[in-house]
């Protein structure tokens, strides 16, 4: 098979870092941006990395999707709350028989994809990051960084592992990107929550750094209660989360550097935060298969008030 | 039966706006107070009020409670975090046959006052009244002021209306303030919960005031649900709360002025928070009763987390 043609639909702290470590492993990667795309047309791309800090002095970049040639993998990075765009980017990034990678953070998101694109098309990717954007064109890589790759199945049910799941991590391992394999997607996107939804959640209504909140015993208690409603949400569904996966996370938790979620960034920019894509996808398949999420209601309905502040205060769309 | 002598107890916002207006009236009032007493001493009391502004120049300030002549009535009126000097502060305050009325916040309050005096001394006293403390010895008052008096019984069941009520009803009606009386101590303090519950922990948690909180459609029905949640916990123990009062606290609370909650006001004072007598004693007489409150307890987490770090801001204990 030919090497395959990236395509970074987002390049942010999540398409920059990892479209800036494919392109400098000598992969042919075309990046869209918006409001950064003259400063990185110019300038390129600048990694500080826990890996290794370098600079991508020019980069294919793009400021509209029907410039992008098209690719085998378009990586789709954008913020969720930027997806009423994706029938205009979509299509023209990725080809007949192209994947588009979901990077995107929350739930039933490739299903909202495969809405687009043909749902062959449509791979899921989670990601493992800490990493923020600091300026245009310049992502801080804090920790972590390995993806988890699952195919996506209209049906909603495991669909095992696939030689193109293979091909791409070859890629991103050639680019020193840890790939491990899933074989249910659906289970490993309610897996993915069992963090996101406390640690989000309480670091924006609490105005709190992960540490601190674990530092403190009852926002440690709280954060194990809202894994437990997100375990039996996940039940609910058909996906069983054992207990011993939520004390490991709890654990990993403990251990992590001082970190500002991706959600309290957006918040403290006054940028409308992932809140459909993380809670409220997330509650609707819950309420739909009957479970009862009063703990994760509480935050959700707490976080629509502060994204509803921050929209009156005068949001910025980026 | 001759007049009724008066203690303060706690010369703030509440025991400041309701003995100024005894003594106003003409009653024999005797005030304790801690951080205001030299400004007091010298100015006396001053009060802003919807219902008409007016100051007492001289008023009987003690800044010790040995100082105080054993009175018939001490209206306990301190924030409930003070109450570990309770048991210095009553006993000299009120005489054999005296009354301690409990106008505090908060539940299962009197039965740790009459593990002071002797229960039949306790009476409980709900107050509905938007009042600040703005200076020293300065109160302003803006909405509201009855106060629903019941008798305490230690074994938690109603005691009807007895004389004295009606004694104390008449000194504060000759005030101005509008007295009604409750048969059930138990089911008025739950009855209380239902509004101090919502309001006072998302006032905090989500920096808003009242107004704010009803106008968003998320947190209104947020603070219903808490509302459910705290009639569920007076059913367990024995209490019916209606939906009906669930609904006409809403509306009465959809009505009133932009009000900044009193835990609001002490949580950006950096003091402590009245925490344990509005949730904690309350969710632990609810599990007790077998009820589970799990929006509840996700807020008084929440609260701790934002009062220790408070705490640890350097808070001034007043």
């Amino acid at each position: 098979m030919a090497e395959r043609r990236y395509a970074i639909i987002g390049t942010g702290a999540v398409g920059g870092f990892y479209g800036a470590r494919l392109a400098r492993a000598g992969l042919d990667v075309h990046f869209l941006l918006h409001s950064d795309f003259d400063h990185v047309r110019r300038h390129g791309l600048r990694v500080e990395s826990a890996d290794g800090d370098f600079e991508l002095p020019e980069v294919q970049a793009y400021a509209d999707a029907r410039d992008l040639p098209s690719a085998d993998v378009a990586v789709l990075a954008l913020k969720t709350t930027q997806n009423h765009l994706l029938g205009q980017l979509l299509p023209p990034a990725v080809g007949e028989d192209g994947i588009v990678l979901v990077l995107q953070n929350g739930f039933g998101i490739e299903q909202q994809v495969a809405e687009i694109v043909a749902p062959r098309c449509v791979m899921g990717g989670l990601c493992f990051l800490c990493s923020n954007k600091v300026g245009p064109g310049h992502i801080r890589h804090l920790d972590y960084g390995f993806i988890t790759l699952a195919e996506f199945s209209p049906a909603g049910r495991p669909a095992g592992i696939t030689d193109r799941m293979r091909q791409i991590a070859a890629d991103f391992e050639a680019a020193g990107i840890k790939i491990s394999f899933a074989e249910d997607l659906v289970l490993a996107r309610w897996q993915k929550l069992v963090w996101n939804i406390p640690f989000n959640g309480l670091s924006v209504v609490l105005d709190a750094m992960i540490d601190e909140l674990m530092a403190h015993p009852h926002t440690r208690r709280l954060a194990e209660e809202l894994m437990g409603e997100v375990a039996a949400a996940a039940e609910a569904c058909g996906r069983t989360i054992a207990d011993d996966f939520i004390q490991h996370m709890l654990e990993l938790t403990s251990k992590m550097k001082p970190y500002r979620t991706s959600m309290k960034i957006d918040c403290d920019m006054k940028r409308p935060m992932e809140l459909e894509a993380i809670f409220g996808n997330a509650l609707r398949a819950a309420h739909q298969a009957g479970a009862r999420c009063p703990r994760i209601e509480t935050l959700y309905q707490q976080l629509k008030y502060i994204d509803s502040r921050n929209l009156a205060a005068g949001r910025t769309i980026i």
